[in-house]
């Protein structure tokens, strides 16, 4: 997508350690005109699947997530949680990933009223790596036993594995920009 | 705001300890077309406030204030972090807080390039009680000189102090359902 690879050169940036900074309009201030035409991109791309419910994560995801929802018919966005909570009380999909950003393990928490066997489900969030933080959400459907319909990524970084590992696996992967490479040095962003 | 009240009584729960679960449409699952009704309502109630930015809290505010932000013109949400991350490096905003729901104490932090003096801001978040999250962000908009225009609650508790403190204190508080009473063994939610 021109519009999100463009904001990326231009609003980017690249950290020692393959970190890209994209907190000025994605994932720490939220450029909601941005999302609203990323959700109409996945909408054309996911065109012809039936999707009943967006699953994400908390916190990246979530903006995005409600923001694309309205070009699927307004369908509920479930976000998994990384804390617990008085709030959830009731049976958990509880699984646990190592978060990079974070450097630390978090658990990942959907209530099971939530995800029902047989949904159609697509899984959105703000980057992909190595893949720990779907693989976790992907471990949760399995467990509910919904349906996966796709995946959308806003950012993904091509020359980690955890896209290519979810294709591989038959996953429909939609990222919206693939960094193909990138270099802290130069602040060169390259993409697929 | 009627329907987000009516939306209380149908899909809300009252559980021990003055906990009102709404998770079915606001804070775990949401539901975004009320998302938008809430933004517009918002919209309406602080016509002639001149808004340039909206700032939240992760998580549960930023589907809420992506969705509202449509209706101030697509102007940028900036959630606030509670934990720290690779990715927020340079100057921070910080304080403390106090979570009643997760039960211990959260870091609240906004990189200072996202909030510039000057600024007009509308505060919008999920709950309101004791006001502990929502004077959190005041204090990181006092530390930045922007201007508080109004802060957005979906859901007050209206018999906890947080409210009225903030009132008191000459701020706009518009909250969409303030809930006047509710019992944990009958399950009645009353209404202001």
């Amino acid at each position: 997508m021109k519009e999100l690879e463009d904001r990326i050169r231009q609003d980017g940036t690249v950290k020692p350690g393959n970190v890209l900074k994209v907190d000025a309009f994605l994932n720490h201030q939220c450029d909601v005109e941005l999302f609203d035409h990323m959700g109409a991109e996945w909408a054309r791309l996911f065109a012809g699947k039936h999707i009943d419910k967006i699953l994400t994560i908390e916190a990246s995801g979530i903006g995005i997530a409600c923001c694309a929802a309205r070009h699927f018919g307004n369908v509920p966005v479930v976000f998994a949680k990384k804390t617990q909570s008085i709030n959830l009380d009731g049976e958990q999909y509880v699984t646990r990933i190592y978060s990079f950003t974070k450097q630390r393990e978090f658990p990942v928490i959907v209530a099971k009223r939530f995800l029902n066997a047989g949904e159609h489900i697509l899984l959105i969030d703000d980057f992909l790596a190595n893949g720990k933080a779907m693989n976790g959400l992907i471990e949760l459907c399995g467990k509910a036993g919904v349906v996966i319909e796709g995946i959308g990524i806003a950012v993904e970084k091509g020359f980690q594995s955890g896209g290519r590992e979810l294709r591989d696996a038959g996953y429909e992967v939609e990222s919206l920009a693939i960094v193909s490479s990138m270099d802290a040095g130069t602040g060169t962003i390259e993409f697929a």
